[in-house]
């Protein structure tokens, strides 16, 4: 795929996978904006839940920390200043603000509750992260060109080294997914498939951006 | 334009511009990203020039304070963490940090160094907007879907109202400009056309999203 | 009481206290640091709950909202990086992070989760606060000279206006009490009595910082 | 000397300096703050120059790098928002916002601008540390109960290894010092004297907080 003269300004090196260095960060695969009957649903959730359990299960099988980040709004606030621009949704305490059954997030994985679209703004992801040592993060969950998106850019400026699965993430359209992984590889990290994340864990192998000259 | 079933659920209201409240913002206009000679040069720049003009111009009429970030890297850092993803550019003291001489900056604006794509992240755009008491920022520049974008993001989650006039920024590519100029619509803030601006500034008349359906 | 020549640089103005804008942040009355069986306890709580309990109840009838800091340290960190200066406490789920019962915290209260010593630091206490549209802050708790103090330089950076009632709060000893309330009356707000706010309360008149000249 | 029964709870390790890991934070050692003509002169910086040389020397021998922290305020903002509390002072371009010429500092060390007490506050100190791949601070300069403080609480929280010269600091008063560092020892960092710190650049030996029981 070619890249515009732009953005083809770009230093590129293979990502070479540190499990003990590495953390997953599943962004909003929460029921409210997957399941029938959340209030903003994305159709189609169905199609990540495969490889995202993939990269999931691989992941714990190495010993890597799984944060399962989860939209949540505060009650009764004055004046949401999200919800000056965006329908209410994910309120605290609700059904809509758990993580979808279907991936087996356990009590004892690494939850992060965030009120904007960046799972850093004002959560203690940051810290979290360096907590547990982490250098290297694996994002990926709903929507890629608003919550995920955010959170690699941000990710991004703190000195992560990211890796994007692209078959784990979903846009609210195929130009935002296209359009924004295409920045992501550009300008932040690195996308993928869940697949090469696999045999990343298995057998050592660098993974290489799908979208590099 | 329709928007995505996700992207519709939003809150709409057309934007009521208060020059005493607002501030505008400009974004990387640096010799830099814009001229020949200019180390990451976006062709094109100059048809962004006229719009930005007539922004800026009647802004000043209103004395909304104009604020010039310039992406400027420091020299001699051990490891410059965006270099490992972008190749070097706007090196501290050089020519290429200079608001090309078009837009007519003066000494007595506001400038912003910043260190990352977002003017927001450790900078001191945030507390200096607080001191200015601005509650409504117009921002662009280039490029959309990086720079201007990231700054968008945070500016939002600080609570700003935003507008982004697009003939007053480029993309790195169509597809790019359309796509982030939709994800801004439905999630951050109002986008219009320049001349929307300086209508509103001359009236008083409400501004309209371009995408609002 | 006769202020240092550096220090005596101020601007000086009494507290007027707007009940709609203002907001309590009480720090750190976690059994943990308060009662018997506590990790850290500080002994002396009790003669505080008397005067905090006294601007709770009356800032209560005035519908301001009551914010509630908790020190709560996740489990099973890598390397807990507070926990290299302090000794673990504070464990998330235990009893040692519950608010004492003895200040009748609500539910519906708002509740901050902090990992640091400061109220703001990786929390989304700033964005709760601007949610909540609130412009001053009455902070007390413990300890004075750290998490309450650390909290009250954060409060000014941000630009909130601060009342500090220094009966509310306790030190680790004697000297750092005076130290810390001195320099937050010299630099950062306003340190007044509880009485002195319940009476603002009741009749509107403006708060005089205890130490002012 | 003794610590109090809550401070007690402490961990405890000598510093163990890695001049390769480690920076100098030198806080407004400024003209305004020090020089007669001053704003906002403190009384009897000449004693803290030549400690502060000696740390200073010997660290550039080991290529530590030096970050002088500037404390600048923009001019003409509507509602300066520190000056609401402190005179007005460190106004940007004036010469009282330059570090004193006897610490002999160099443009092609690092300057940082701050517009609020702390370093880290709004500027991009930290991400400049992490540019410069540093773990480990020393932090020195004025006052130390407000702007060395308020750094070496901000620095502490973002994970760094502090060391704090006691005879490179000065507060606004003796009780002031005193207290000031004894709540660095108990709960930021580990307090000592400049020659502590030559001797373990030449020797390599660890140091010792001066007050640890």
């Amino acid at each position: 795929m070619s890249v515009d003269v732009f953005s083809a300004h770009k230093a590129e090196a293979p990502f070479q996978l540190r499990p003990e260095k590495a953390a997953i960060i599943v962004v909003d695969m929460i029921n409210e904006f997957c399941k029938p009957g959340g209030k903003m649903v994305l159709p189609g959730y169905e199609k990540l839940v495969s490889p995202q359990l993939a990269v999931i299960d691989n992941a714990r099988e190495h010993d890597m920390p799984i944060f399962w980040v989860h939209d949540v709004h505060r009650k009764n606030m004055r004046r949401e200043r999200e919800f000056l621009k965006r329908s209410p949704h994910g309120e605290e305490g609700s059904w809509g603000t758990e993580i979808i059954s279907d991936l087996k997030a356990r009590e004892d994985d690494i939850h992060i509750i965030k009120r904007r679209y960046s799972s850093f703004y004002q959560t203690d992801l940051n810290l979290t992260l360096k907590d547990m040592r982490i250098e290297q993060v694996i994002v990926f969950g709903v929507v890629t060109n608003i919550c995920v998106r955010s959170t690699v850019a941000d990710a991004f400026f703190e000195g992560y080294e990211i890796l994007v699965p692209q078959d784990c993430c979903a846009a609210t359209g195929p130009r935002e997914q296209e359009s924004s992984l295409y920045d992501i590889a550009t300008h932040f990290g690195v996308v993928c498939n869940s697949n090469d994340i696999v045999d990343a864990l298995k057998s050592g192998s660098p993974i290489n951006n799908i979208i590099n000259d």
